[in-house]
């Protein structure tokens, strides 16, 4: 496996692959890889006959007093893991690479940015659709690999490359789950062996959200007062949202009809760590 | 020559060239060609395997009260221009085709678009740029061909290309002027024989602008009067700007150093018809 740092090389790299005709996925990722990452390396490794896993950690979609600083960060073990996974190529650019003096381009994908995540997180998905946007024309994938746990993030990149014409196929990966249900997220090592017992909370609350759907709830309100119920068990956390919405465009009817898909999306800080999940579900018929 | 209107069909014909390891060049133009259209398309026939001239009004980047319904349009007669120049593909997708419903991404090249035509046209680098990055997607060119008659665009989609790490070249081309200098547009048949009579002012204001710098002159101010003056004998014509500005950023100082690269820029309406025009030169050394 080759480990790639600049731009130069990485664009070299993906010109020779598609001049031989080979087919290449890319996986991107900030690094300190866990499960979920590999479930979408490995996919990829079985899909298409070259692997890129991007790690960069983005500073263009943190906001200020955000976790840019202390996200954690490993090379070496990330290049281990991303190795056994299935990668052909780590891409591991620097900022100074990504964001030379004089940068200046920000891409904006709409409504669609401004709910939930970007509500609570100004230009965070101007910052994910801008960097996804570099990193697809740097590696010129065929298939490019995200996990459900990002949703809204997942529904981001899909208008860009629809919008944009970006000839790119998406495979959206469901959410790798520790044995308790927490959702894997390189964040969860923030948490205190306190706070770690508490977050699955997150995941027993968006159980709730589907159990009540599935019992016949359509009421948005009710739904969601299932799941804050829940979270309001967990000591020290602050629920930024935990909100039924349409799973297409995140919009919040005061009732979903039958056959609808409906995301159940959740923020909440623990301490100081900030946690998302999600579960997709369809309203039923009588 | 083909003609092509369908996304999914141009998308084909791009990879098709590709695995047949051709190089595309792509032309893209608003049609109602002239012969600065012609030298883009026969400079790009000469440098690529196969040239795609596309022909779209691009509604995203005309303001409310510009221009957009009164555009000139001829299907029949581009098509004729673009296969004696050299085109192997003409693509003119539907407005539908483009933006269809749902369509929310813009793309913003940050402070080199808010200068001068954007400033006057707020929005048009948007769209210009918006658009720009879904014909490449969709036509895959390895070169791209614009005139420096649209400086500040060319400047623009610059940014765009090297911010999003694009993996195309820019070839920019003089621009071509009609015998008494003044600038080929598509817009210049919104104008009256007395108002094309007087056009060729705007060509004389360079001039004048250019000779005051190559007298020695360096003076931001002084050197915009000379234009201004210029422009002034035209009747019934509204000036938006007539400027000197650092040729890389667009920048304002009060002076030029010797060895600065300038560009003078004009916008400037007659009558109802909007031209803009420019000229690059360098501050000689005393």
């Amino acid at each position: 496996m080759q480990v790639i740092t600049a731009i130069s090389e990485m664009q070299q790299w993906s010109q020779q692959q598609r001049r031989m005709g080979k087919t290449i996925g890319v996986v991107p990722t900030m690094g300190y890889l866990h499960d979920g990452h590999c479930s979408l390396i490995e996919r990829a490794a079985t899909e298409c006959d070259a692997v890129v896993t991007t790690i960069f950690v983005n500073p263009l979609q943190f906001g200020q007093g955000e976790d840019f600083e202390r996200y954690p960060r490993d090379m070496e073990r990330d290049t281990t893991i991303a190795r056994a996974a299935g990668s052909s190529v780590v891409f591991a650019p620097t900022t100074a690479e990504m964001y030379p003096s004089g940068f200046a381009t920000t891409i904006d994908v709409g409504p669609i940015a401004e709910r939930f995540e970007g509500a609570f997180r100004p230009g965070h998905f101007r910052g994910v659709a801008t960097v996804v946007a570099k990193l697809f024309n740097l590696t010129q994938p065929h298939v490019a690999y995200f996990g459900q746990k990002d949703y809204q993030q997942c529904l981001v990149i899909s208008q860009m490359v629809r919008d944009l014409n970006m000839d790119i196929t998406l495979r959206i990966l469901p959410t790798v789950r520790d044995q308790d249900g927490l959702a894997m997220s390189s964040r969860n090592v923030y948490l205190s062996a306190e706070q770690r017992r508490t977050a699955s909370l997150l995941y027993r609350a968006l159980q709730a959200g589907i159990d009540a759907i599935a019992r016949g709830e359509r009421r948005r309100e009710h739904i969601n007062k299932r799941m804050q119920e829940i979270l309001d068990q967990i000591p020290d956390a602050r629920i930024d949202y935990a909100a039924a919405a349409t799973a297409e465009r995140l919009e919040e009817p005061d009732e979903f009809p039958p056959g609808a898909s409906v995301v159940l999306l959740l923020a909440v800080r623990i301490g100081s760590t900030r946690l998302i999940d999600n579960m997709l579900t369809t309203v039923p018929y009588d």
